[in-house]
């Protein structure tokens, strides 16, 4: 890590790390960097916490409030080319991709093809804020890496354990856990099912829902409890359930 | 209503149709016309269903799958023009609002300066999945017939009750319901209140919460339970809290 302030400010969308930087916005080079951009301040509080901040950029004249060693000042309009945020953004840093983690937590959230960004984030936010401390994702699910992600999750992100893999190889390995698929299909109410302390929530994609494979993985098949006809945004299905099934002792009382 | 299917296709996006359509967009002239555009089949066969059609409008070379007695046929160029979506939308109908209504369900959804159109649609999907048939919206909030917000209602909204109205004035009219405020500041566990039949489910604007005047109203303060200084979205919030407290004999039992 350069140990200065680089004090010039960059006005060129041709500048060289101004190019890498932009890259960063597509999952590609996000993959073979192993890096990842994130917007707004107290994200990048959050990310310092976790020592994964490699470089600070700043918008040209705004305050260096994170004295951050490897900091660089460009102007608004490279700033605009790095932001994928209508609004204009002032502070972004480029951060270290986290470590992927397989741990031994009691509650563990696997989403299988989940595709909308602003769903997963929001998922990735109840689960911290419900104690599913372990995430595991489908290959084919959207990049945890993904601005509208990282923003809908709130900075909860950092604070997760990730597996990105083949859940039909991973859930396997949950053999002790009861493993609850959520879906309409020959299922119990949620009320009605009695569930050990170790379970896995699994949840589809938006329109498909869990593949038949991932299916076969459970062995318990759950539903919430609503109108008939009706359906709920994956979201928030998934936010009812790690409620419903929540780390009790985590609660604040 | 036009007795008769138009069968020349606009292709000008200056013919006099298409920019009253067109205007549609925008709050303003929806509240003008009392109008508003959705898009995407599944919705205009729900809107069909509820009597709310007026026009129909077809991408040319599209089949006329709703033999509609009012339909045009425009250039895909047109179409673009009058949809808020990035992919191209092959049908757009154009409808009257549904009447604003009070009714007498025992269970409420308020909602206080909403912003964001992706919070309210979702919102409204859970409303009706967990029996919240009357919904009171301040009116600073979002627009409820804004395109984003229809859509992440997946129809539930033609199924609603709505008043949108000064909620201060509104909310003393409910007097013999329990009117829970869900907010973090000096409240009780969601599982530890006891809360009768009637109740409303106040919810506030995602970054302010709900304002003093609305907050005094309430006549019980709830949390959700959650790991300490954590938070949730609010629509996922407000799904929990709907899920809580549901009309339980709407349950397919």
């Amino acid at each position: 890590m350069d140990m200065y302030v680089n004090n010039e400010v960059i006005s060129s969308i041709q500048n060289e790390r101004v190019k890498n930087w932009n890259k960063l916005l597509l999952k590609k080079y996000r993959d073979e960097k192993n890096e990842f951009l994130i917007e707004e301040e107290h994200l990048i509080e959050e990310a310092l916490k976790c020592n994964i901040v490699k470089t600070i950029i700043i918008s040209e004249g705004c305050f260096d409030k994170f004295k951050f060693d490897n900091t660089f000042f460009v102007t608004q309009n490279v700033m605009n080319k790095l932001s994928s945020n209508v609004s204009e953004v002032k502070y972004i840093a480029v951060c270290k991709k986290l470590d992927e983690k397989l741990t031994s937590s009691n509650k563990v959230l696997a989403l299988d093809r989940i595709q909308d960004p602003g769903n997963l984030g929001t998922l990735l936010r109840s689960a911290l804020a419900f104690g599913f401390n372990q995430i595991l994702i489908s290959d084919n699910s959207v990049d945890i890496y993904n601005e509208k992600v990282i923003r809908s999750t709130q900075g909860a992100i950092f604070h997760l354990n990730f597996l990105r893999c083949n859940l039909i190889e991973t859930l396997k390995k949950f053999d002790n856990y009861d493993i609850l698929a959520f879906s309409l299909d020959n299922s119990n109410y949620m009320s009605e099912i009695v569930v050990n302390k170790k379970v896995v929530i699994v949840l589809g994609n938006e329109g498909k829902g869990i593949s038949k494979e991932v299916f076969d993985c459970c062995n318990k098949k759950v539903k919430i409890e609503m109108n008939s006809f009706e359906s709920l945004n994956v979201a928030v299905a998934g936010s009812i359930a790690m409620y419903n099934f929540r780390e009790k002792n985590s609660d604040v009382l």
